[in-house]
């Protein structure tokens, strides 16, 4: 227990929506899981939950991490819903506006790994840092980029996952994602391994070449994330990462080798084992991601 | 005249220095030219006009917009330095710290193409916007990425030129970076398609298919801007995009069909040509560059 503000956090995911009633990591006074069905099914049962902590406990903020893409622009119309999800059912559902409207308290709504990256900012991997990228490989590839302290913000939010990027010498494989082919998601995440291997990542070998395609593609990434959003460290998680360990040191390679000595190649390889590393809140990093979006909002 | 804020500006070039003194580009006070040579002419050189300046009209700060690398972390004890430049003589030359202690007021310093960018936001093609780039396709590729309305930090300053991106399908040529080969810079700059074509960038006819792939990686490269530094406009000039203005359609073109109907895709698209557009002060934008980082110390 502590004096910090208690917020009630929502993680919305594909499957399942967790909230959570917590100061922080370290202090989670209570916990819910909803199945994420229809949005008339999913948002009143997540309602229910918060009216009775809000009944019982009062809390000072509410945080939304959503499964994107989400509107996350403030002067929109439709802030605070989701947009153009393939998930169905979902496309254009407003998440944060009635939750607002009904709690009445600083609520913050973002990306579920915008969330997840200021929760590793504030608690894990990336503590003290002002810039830095929160990476997940999984089914897909989702990427929080944190820029000055707070997520990347512009026309939308940042949609790493889906940069082109070089491909590995003698690869032609087209790629798996629906959009872009192979694009970073096409050929790295959990659904591409599947589809270019025909068999699940978990029963791959670590020494499987596909996974130097993969870190390759990841490697990339990486280059144009350092390039661009100029972090001072970048977290890879997710399943697919965590499962196969042997992919970050070939990502560190696969990134010293394709920066060359530019820019600033030579600080990263020096410290290349701080610079890109597991995250350090393993699976809470999504709810907390959630409170942490709610702090944020006081 | 005005009763803004009077401030001196430097823009140091690879050539030339253009130092000004200004409230922005409707009313320029002076004007002087330094060749770059070697610091040890051009930096006194430049002090000289500076004290001059000093003396008979007073400024209220100091902005210095500089080829890079430099060094932008104000924490570093080699703040505001030229770092790994290629240039022979300015590896590691101090330029800022110098001028700050000389003149006592406040100052700013960042990339040349950080400070065009700010001049953009400030008086010409970016006005109102918060997150935006500015692209200079010359001799190299340039871009100035901002965001919340100041440049991008982190590990260094934005070095947008050298992503890595999806090559044009069938075009192997090895490209002309040499660090990256097929860079961004490696494959669009002057540099790059004089040695691609063996021709001089202005004696080549607008519809030589040499464009086609130089506007395929510049719309490589915005792809990737888009879904990272998440810009509400992208500006495109310098030399080679000025002298070949089929390029920003045929760029324009490029982004939608690599976008592909993602994330804001379909608003990018509806807009585009309010989306990449040419930057509105032209030669100015370096000078006033230096007189907009300049302003926003203060």
């Amino acid at each position: 227990m502590t004096d910090a503000p208690l917020v009630a956090g929502v993680e919305l995911g594909g499957t399942k929506c967790v909230c959570v009633l917590a100061t922080g990591p370290g202090d989670i006074r209570a916990e819910a899981r909803v199945p994420t069905t229809t949005p008339g099914e999913t948002l009143p049962a997540i309602e229910a939950i918060l009216d009775r902590w809000a009944q019982e406990h009062r809390f000072a903020a509410l945080g939304l991490a959503s499964f994107g893409p989400v509107d996350v622009d403030r002067a929109s119309p439709t802030y605070g819903a989701i947009t153009a999800t393939p998930k169905p059912g979902w496309r254009h559902v407003d998440v944060a506006q009635r939750l607002i409207a009904r709690f009445a308290v600083p609520t913050g709504f973002d990306t579920d790994v915008s969330g997840a990256a200021l929760a590793e900012g504030r608690w894990g991997g990336a503590q003290g840092l002002e810039s830095f990228c929160y990476v997940t490989v999984g089914t897909g590839v989702g990427v929080g980029v944190i820029s000055s302290g707070q997520p990347v913000r512009g026309l939308g939010h940042a949609e790493v996952g889906h940069l082109r990027i070089a491909r590995a010498p003698g690869d032609s494989w087209p790629g798996a994602c629906i959009y872009h082919g192979g694009c970073v998601e096409g050929l790295a995440s959990g659904f591409a391994v599947e589809q270019r291997t025909g068999q699940r990542g978990e029963t791959i070998g670590a020494d499987d070449p596909v996974w130097g395609l993969v870190a390759h593609a990841l490697g990339g990434m990486c280059h144009n994330l350092v390039l661009t959003a100029v972090p001072q460290r970048i977290l890879i998680g997710g399943g697919v990462a965590t499962k196969q360990p042997q992919l970050i040191p070939l990502i560190r390679a696969a990134l010293i080798e394709s920066l060359a000595g530019y820019a600033e190649a030579d600080r990263i390889a020096a410290q290349i084992d701080a610079f890109i590393v597991p995250p350090a809140l393993g699976d809470q990093a999504g709810p907390m991601g959630a409170i942490a979006l709610g702090l944020d909002a006081l």
